[in-house]
């Protein structure tokens, strides 16, 4: 998506540690009407999977995810992170490892907002090492309904993320495809 | 606003301890469509305080804020809330008191998410003891910059939120006004 592409050469910031900075319009300042056209852009490329549910983890994936689900009128769920959970019958859980924290979280659903014969799309705002996108996975495979589609804001393709997506056969889309960060500098798979 | 009153009276669930859980549509699973109307709706309250920038507070502010900042067509931050922080010159930051949750966090903004001359709007998911907002209005003071509104999805009338607003004479909107839980029914101040 040239749009987004075109604002991570703008305003993204490269850091040490293959980190890259997006928070002037994605993941703490947010660029409305960019989340708008990102939300548009979803709605096409997963228009033909059936999608009847977005799910997406709280705080980042937020924004994209409710703008998809305006265009594909459907509704939005935000997993719930915690440091740790008192389980109870009522939630789906998953453990997730941040490579970005070094910290673990548990993330939940409410068991009232995924139906049988859901087909999901989880929409997250990073994908890396795939490891909220896992446990996203994790939960639908609990809740024992399909993952029709993944939609991605920015992949490193690189890291391990995609390739543990390509092994479920699972229809997959970033918006922005990272090929390298090195010497300080962005390289998308379409440059 | 009716038709968010109608999602109240239809959906909302009053808890013991004068709790309204509306995780169906606003703080868990999300209603994209309904989120769009209360953007277009804070637009139109807020039209005349030239607002240019929409703060809030992760997580479950972050979706009215997005679409009010689309039909405003200004920027929105959400701020970041933490267990504790290791304070930096970057940040601003406030403490902000959970009374459902009985715990203290810290919510920060990066400097550069505010600047001189702005004229900030304020939205939350909900108003109660006002907690949040005083953290965002402490924020904005240290930023030595203008709060000109405060828009809320759902106030709860009678707690002191309201008074502590209102002794600032800053623009308050609610979208429902919650006048009472008793017996576990939802009575709006228009009823």
């Amino acid at each position: 998506m040239k749009l987004l592409e075109d604002k991570i050469r703008e305003v993204g910031r490269v850091l040490p540690g293959d980190v890259l900075k997006v928070d002037t319009f994605l993941n703490h300042q947010v660029d409305p009407k960019l989340m708008a056209e990102m939300g548009k852009e979803f709605a096409k490329l997963f228009a033909n999977d059936d999608i009847t549910r977005i799910v997406t983890v709280e705080s980042s994936g937020i924004a994209p995810a409710v703008m998809a689900g305006l265009y594909m009128d459907v509704p939005v769920v935000f997993a719930r992170k915690h440091k740790s959970l008192t389980l109870t019958d009522d939630v789906y859980t998953s453990e997730v490892f941040s490579y970005t924290k070094q910290t673990s979280n548990q993330i939940s659903i409410d068991k009232r907002f995924i139906k049988e014969n859901d087909k999901l799309l989880i929409i997250d705002d990073f994908l890396a090492n795939g490891q909220a996108v896992q446990g996203l996975l994790d939960i639908a495979k609990q809740a024992n309904v399909d993952v029709n589609g993944i939609g991605i804001v920015i992949e490193k393709t690189y890291q391990k993320g995609h390739d543990l997506i390509a092994e479920t056969g699972i229809h997959l889309e970033s918006l922005a495809e990272i090929k390298s960060l090195e010497d300080g500098k962005v390289t998308f798979v379409n440059d």
